[in-house]
């Protein structure tokens, strides 16, 4: 079995964005040399989310008013959280709602995905640098 | 180890519905004669989901209107991807609140699943056909 | 490949609540003997769910006060899997949006975790004994 293990950093300059890192995981995927097996692809802070969804700009901006109508920043004062101190307790909020991490299928060398399947890292507490995981596993 | 790979089709005759795909999932692991490992099921959609829960048919009545109320149909024009021509927002939407893929243990052969676990796909923008992978890796 | 399997059992003595269930997923790995591979942790139950994030009080009465306004116990009568006899629809709902399970990354006979990274039990209909599933893969 071969084990391959690379974080990759992002540091987004608002408080949320969504970052289409596809072509990263395909990057570790070639350095693998794995042709069969999963990759796992997690984010490593529990504010932020790892998802796969589309590329589209419009549909970006509806998750965002998803998210922030199901769980607004604002009044920073409804969360218990943020009593100690934080501002941030929406973010852990709304990375529960898009969740951790995804596992994809590799297969013939490739990330076995669907016509429109794009891996993306949801950023929710920003303007500093964060880590995404990707561990692969295979033959 | 040995790899195994599956796409299951499906075309559900509503905009959505919920399919039990536990028994075709069940096909896979015996035809991939996989032991001890693990099972990837994943929509390979961005509009449908895949997700484990009760084989119930007031329950999935309660997710139709659970999701209906978080990320509704209409009006189509509240959202700004129906804005490129589609009307299939809420799907995308729907798919993010209940998940991509789901991760099963393989114990001596079978899914390891606790008393009422079944794994459903969940289409949330059907009418045509599309499909689910099922990857299995392990010994 | 080495394969690993445990049952986690837990009572949580009232209808919800939150268990962090690191350590115990700590000890499967030193048992299994498993350096680097996957962890999969996920419920056995549909009413409850494993997910990671913080061990905070505070944010953990958020998570408690987001999931009763998405989907609230009551009224009873407001969901059909309730015509059943049951009064756990709203559970059901609950693991939903909160997921069933995590893959958590085995790397140097460690879980692979960020800064704040814990596993923890959901428990959305509790006041009896529930398991969850620790299945390690690797080597």
């Amino acid at each position: 079995m071969k084990s391959y293990r690379k974080e990759l950093w992002f540091e987004v300059p608002a408080r949320s964005g969504w970052v289409n890192i596809t072509p990263r995981v395909e990057e570790c995927l070639r350095e693998s040399g794995v042709s069969e097996g999963l990759v796992l692809v997690n984010a490593m802070h529990i504010t932020a989310s790892v998802f796969v969804n589309d590329d589209e700009a419009g549909l970006h901006h509806d998750f965002e008013r998803l998210l922030e109508r199901l769980a607004p920043h604002e009044p920073i004062r409804q969360y218990r959280h943020n009593d100690t101190g934080e501002d941030n307790a929406d973010a852990h909020l709304k990375r529960q709602l898009f969740g951790r991490e995804v596992v994809v299928s590799v297969t013939a060398g490739a990330l076995d995905f669907g016509p429109w399947e794009q891996i993306f890292y949801g950023e929710f507490d920003g303007r500093r640098r964060k880590r995404v995981l990707v561990k692969i596993i295979g033959e």
